[in-house]
């Protein structure tokens, strides 16, 4: 099983307490871990899936594998910039957003466009037309985060 | 000046309206049309654009270029599927959104993370930790979304 | 019709010579030239066509449109590297390679790869073991070489 | 160390014998090997390196992690048609390029253009102005080929 979790470069340390924890869960679950391979929340979830000897891949928008941060086991150079975003959760059977800003909603909008199951931890909510859409599925900390990522997984 | 107009590939025909609406208005000001290069509001906006003599530009999902709408002057066949989304919206000084689904949202969320002005008629709403985020310049018809988006257009 | 110019983005000036009489000689024939939107080899094609009217499409590796060289009408800023290469060929009907290095060896094969014609002026030779293979249509001087990517323009 | 095996999605049983051995002497070697993710070369090279232990990438031109061959561990989706040819190499340390068509021409193309060494067996030969070039540095057999790679591979 291979799941994306997705967020800011640079973040809280509230923030990165969550993805080290929902990495540490992936990995304890027997789950690769896919992300954007840079440093924030991407880092902190790489960092919790070694401490449980979990994989890691990080697909870079650089074309250098030296920008991957020291937790990622596999750096995917693409050298593409935000589109490595469409890579990143199309590669994973789901998807855990944990907070985030403009990048990361493009990752979420990528991930629904392609039938992939999004759960968010405190990031964006969507709406049209005054009422909400329902795409991304809620949860409320790291272990109720991965339960549902694992639940949800695209076979 | 060029500016995307981005939507679903199918929509209604009073979405379509809007569209076609904008892509004249925006021709009759001197910009170029860049879109998606597909049906629905793609479409719609290079027919409205091609009505008033402008220039057109569909940037295709598809590494085909006859699988352009019949408005697009120059089809650039990218064959990199959804990616395109974010050279539609990096190659714009500004952006204009006609309602749209998550494609259209992973493109404003692409365009709003490179700091190209985003306008919206019917478009998604955006909030994050139970507030609005203001990232998007409403507009409440076609004329305001193109005196907008031209006012608002990055040198 | 769309045809592609390819080549260094740094040349001598004869290499430009040629690319500019080769771009010119396409807008003389109604073509849009569609090239990398850089110097050298890009630049002068680009130059030659609007110094005949023509209309001029830069293909950027950026995803900044002021990268582009001052001849280029429009500018498709992918963001996405040197992937952009494969954008280049895939959108025009066939393609004229000027010269050039590796990262033009690698617009060629694209082209081949996807059926699309390529006329050489100068340029790379290939063979496999041991015999040369005949990908590359062989042009002289820019005139031949318009008359044959005119020729063999994909419909 | 990561390294690049590159070839046809098809390829005679020769072919594939050779790429097999490449396969699984860069797993004993610890190599983790990337390549297309596909069949052919890229299959025959991904079972050698599982019938020695090996990790395998598979970076893919389809959207879909189904499209990978049985013996590719972690499937990158890249849903990029042949741009994701940059990808496979930019990843990678240096590239083994086992025999060969358009699309091997371009991913060693990419490779050299971008400083990464390209080991080839039975592959493409170039030359311009009639003088061969030496980028490929040839071995005659997959144990000098692997050997060849490894001792040129970037940091």
């Amino acid at each position: 099983m291979i799941i994306a979790v997705i967020g800011d470069g640079f973040c809280s340390s509230d923030t990165a307490r969550l993805a080290e924890e929902v990495g540490r869960l992936l990995a304890e679950r027997g789950a690769t871990v896919i992300c954007g391979g840079l440093g924030g929340v991407m880092e902190a979830a790489c960092r919790g899936a070694k401490s449980a000897g979990g994989l890691t891949i990080g697909v870079l928008p650089t074309g250098n594998r030296g920008d991957a941060n020291p937790y990622v086991d596999v750096a995917i150079a693409t050298g593409m910039g935000e589109a490595r975003n469409v890579i990143v959760v199309r590669s994973a059977q789901s998807v855990i957003a944990v907070s985030g800003g403009y990048g990361t909603l493009s990752e979420i909008a990528h991930a629904l466009k392609a039938g992939i199951p999004v759960v968010g931890l405190g990031t964006w909510q969507l709406s049209k037309g005054g009422s909400a859409r329902r795409g991304i599925t809620l949860a409320s900390d790291p272990n109720e985060a991965v339960q549902k990522a694992v639940a949800l997984a695209n076979p």
